[in-house]
């Protein structure tokens, strides 16, 4: 790609940087920055900046927060018996959107994969720990992704945890509720045959 | 979507503004930019306060330029007399890319269209006829897509220019090079019929 403009060619090359976003793309959304009379790019870039100088992360669950302690470990109502681990933010969001939790989270920041160089001491698992140490936690919840990686974690975890009173639990896999079963992958139809569960009419 | 932080959630908006990326992706990439240790969110936005503040256009042909006249104008080698009109900036540096054209350009700056409320004052027609005015230009050369606005952009552009001694030609339209027939749209496809010319062996 030719530029004829060094001020457009950086913005090109800078928007590129983004996952998913190619010099093309990157080339189109820098021409609709410059057609729009609203200072659109201005304000992107004063919502970077923040995000780069004023993120935080919750000191308990490693959410990340605006404050010291995220709003979810504040809340009074929540069951505090009942730790979900996640890998990351966006499982959070996630899990809160469908408001069938109630419970407190840990993000772990990841999951352990040597193949990535990432070790369980790159993730937030001492501070998990020191969580379970208080005793205040009955269950941890593992919605971690069925990777072999995500089970590796969910393997050490359950081995770290093993010397404190604490239930681990993973979430239920199976085929989607509403899903065809000729379109569920095998893996998964496989699974959920093997792991069937009891009837029950009450559901 | 509910944010656990406002820093982010201003993020999250903010790019969300950007054509083609909704919430989900917005949210993709801020998170992207959080985990990045390079600096990149700071880096983007520069970029982008600096496309906000030093883009120019090229005072003869409307190129986005760092200069008042861009390097294509500048160049003593290109052919005065030939002037490709076009919708966008995209499409100089498509043309460019093709090695195939060694005349100037002229950026319209879109296409008139009645229905999205923009007139021929909107354009940059004024200026295309003052470049007319000079005699230099012997052929205009209309690159501009082949749509209703586009057609009827060329027309209007052909009876501006009809006292001028300039000759008016549209670019080749038909089923690509390399294109399989089946696969080319019908209105193509028939017009490609209607607009044979005849075989010659030297091509």
């Amino acid at each position: 790609m030719k530029f004829s403009s060094k001020t457009l060619e950086n913005a090109v090359e800078a928007l590129a940087t983004l996952p998913s976003v190619g010099r093309k793309s990157a080339l189109r959304l820098a021409l609709h920055l410059i057609k729009d009379s609203t200072s659109k790019s201005v304000k992107i870039a004063s919502a970077l900046v923040d995000l780069e100088n004023n993120i935080n992360y919750c000191q308990i669950c490693f959410n990340i927060s605006d404050a010291n302690t995220c709003e979810i470990c504040k809340e009074p109502q929540r069951n505090k018996e009942l730790v979900c681990v996640v890998e990351s933010v966006r499982d959070v969001m996630a899990i809160e959107e469908t408001t069938q939790f109630n419970g407190l989270y840990h993000v772990l920041g990841g999951v352990i994969s040597p193949m990535d160089g990432v070790g369980p001491g790159d993730l937030t698992i001492e501070s998990l720990e020191e969580r379970a140490k208080t005793g205040e936690i009955k269950e941890l919840i593992m919605a971690i992704s069925p990777t072999i990686e995500g089970d590796t974690t969910i393997y050490y975890l359950s081995k770290q945890m093993e010397k404190y009173d604490i239930e681990i639990s993973t979430i239920a896999r199976g085929v989607s509720f509403g899903g065809e079963l000729e379109y569920a992958d095998e893996l998964t139809l496989g699974r959920s045959i093997v792991a069937r569960v009891p009837y029950s009419s009450e559901h």
